[in-house]
């Protein structure tokens, strides 16, 4: 074990979804203790208990100091919050106490990032009704994480192999987000995902930029918001030096950057770029009913701290069952590995 | 030779584009001849000389009226129009004299098609700027179309395999779409994707709703047009029997309908529908730097007459080098004649 490599606070998730599943098979496996020293930022009783749902072998020890971890592999270090029994909440079920155990583990996460005790952050799914219950009125992730970090800027990176979306903005409406295509948001995150492709390892970026409206306006039939935000952004982004191509038309640019044409790709509003990132890495599965593949990592750019993420929910569906899939995980820690600059062997 | 085979009319697009290629290349096999009796509406002259371009041994025998066509194999019959000639156009460039001749063309076919003189339409693609400096201020064919039936209320519907996707709007401004999400409008196209599912052989269609914004809403947290305006059309529409799912977060359905999971999708506008529709059919070549592989049909509903089209553009790059491929026209004779309830056997 080579001490270069970066310690990574895992957070269990909402007790009741599928986060503790997952975090016990990806420590099962070989990749992520290549990758860092993880730790899981949660309570052990719970982890214990997935433990009885992924039968593993591994070994859970409880720390309270994050110098009290082994990092070895066999061993689940758990910095553990003490803060929830296994009988106060049932896979599946949305209960105040489990959001505020994934609300606690977050927290704490935070704190030790933002003091250097860890080098950064991968978040299990929590659930926003639970969490909402326990009295922590926040949207998800991203905004716990601006508000502990004193962040005002942040947006959401997905990633899977080639592809990588960047988004203008995230949870409003669909006519808010026609509002918030403006000339310095645009700018800021074309900035924000050029930099996240340096720490990546990519030394000079090539971003693709959608426009807003359909054609990207066609030369000003359908919108201006191209002429009037996104091409002043963009040429101030040239200004600096950044590689920017666009505004493309919305269906040709995304197909595109499947094939791996740009290195990333910056879209107007939530779903032109969650559409087609879930086009590439999601499989429905007729036969079964359900999701055969899942794939995808989200990455908070912005914040003074490392935080990606897995790009599904608790799944409350199949929680408690095994079935989950611990690939997008991985996936997740090792972006998080990257982006510390600390990053370990695979 | 089937009599039942129905008569479809082909348009031959721009003359400086793919069109004529495509439509030699397709007429060339199989499968066109077996699935109905084509008859290319244009100038014999510009078919000719896209025979230089493919080196196909067809025979091309020009008509003034439809029964004089000979509907045979290693024939093509042109309704010939003699409206340009050769030394009028060079492919790849925009004139108005391409642009004339192909709309002549589609009027044409258009009013044969309003006679029954033929059973249905299938275009190859126009350019819209060529099209506007021959004086034809029209955004596409489904305008002409509109236009000529004498039509306001019609609908885009893309189709790809299991993939069916129709939409409320197309080319409009993003902020003008939003406006566009009515009951009245979204319960019409509903009606209309339910009766095309039946016409192409699905007996009792599923049909999926996306919601206007993300997460559909959310339950009304991120915008109010899931509630006031789809989710009524949706009860309309269940009300006469039509079976809808939804209204759901658009960014979860689309990755669903690409697995079958519905016959049809409802897009509110014009990039969530196009963006998951390409992501399926288009496969960028990032080796050859070139679309390796273009599919889908495009089909007008709500038309007195049956009108399908290949999915792609004129390729002004690569016309008159051969390369453009035909799967897509013969794809979209095949749904023509389906529609026409004739259908050929393949």
């Amino acid at each position: 074990m080579s001490n270069s490599k970066p310690i990574l606070g895992i957070t269990m998730g909402d007790p009741a979804g599928v986060g503790p599943e997952i975090i016990l098979k990806a420590l099962a496996g070989d990749k992520v203790h290549a990758l860092c020293r993880p730790i899981v930022f949660g309570d052990a009783g719970v982890i214990r208990k997935a433990q009885e749902v992924v039968g593993d072998e591994l070994e859970i020890h409880s720390v309270s100091d994050v110098s009290d971890a082994r990092f070895e592999r066999g061993t689940v270090d758990v910095f553990d919050l003490q803060n929830i029994s296994t009988d106060q909440y049932s896979y599946g079920e949305i209960s105040p106490e489990a959001g505020n155990a994934a609300f606690e583990s977050i927290l704490k996460a935070i704190e030790l990032a933002n003091e250097n005790v860890i080098d950064g952050t991968v978040t299990a799914p929590i659930h926003k009704e639970s969490l909402n219950k326990a009295g922590h009125h926040f949207a998800g992730h991203t905004e716990i994480y601006a508000h502990y970090t004193n962040t005002d800027d942040v947006a959401m990176l997905l990633v899977e192999d080639e592809m990588k979306v960047v988004h203008v903005s995230t949870h409003v409406a669909l006519r808010k987000a026609c509002d918030l295509v403006k000339k310095d948001r645009v700018l800021k995150v074309i900035r924000l995902v050029n930099d996240a492709c340096k720490k990546l390892g990519i030394q000079e970026p090539e971003i693709g930029v959608a426009g807003l409206n359909p054609h990207a306006s066609d030369g000003g039939l359908f919108g201006t918001e191209e002429k009037e935000e996104i091409i002043p952004a963009m040429e101030a982004a040239e200004a600096e030096g950044i590689n920017v191509a666009g505004p493309m038309a919305p269906d040709t640019l995304f197909p595109k950057a499947k094939g791996g044409f740009f290195d990333a790709v910056v879209a107007m509003y939530h779903d032109q770029g969650h559409i087609p990132f879930k086009m590439k890495g999601f499989v429905w599965d007729k036969e079964s009913q359900s999701w055969g593949k899942i794939t995808g990592v989200n990455i908070t750019l912005g914040l003074p701290i490392v935080r990606t993420s897995v790009d599904h929910g608790t799944a409350f569906d199949i929680a408690g069952t095994g079935q989950a899939d611990h690939e997008s995980l991985v996936n997740a820690v090792e972006y998080a590995s990257m982006l510390t600059g600390k990053r370990g062997e695979t």
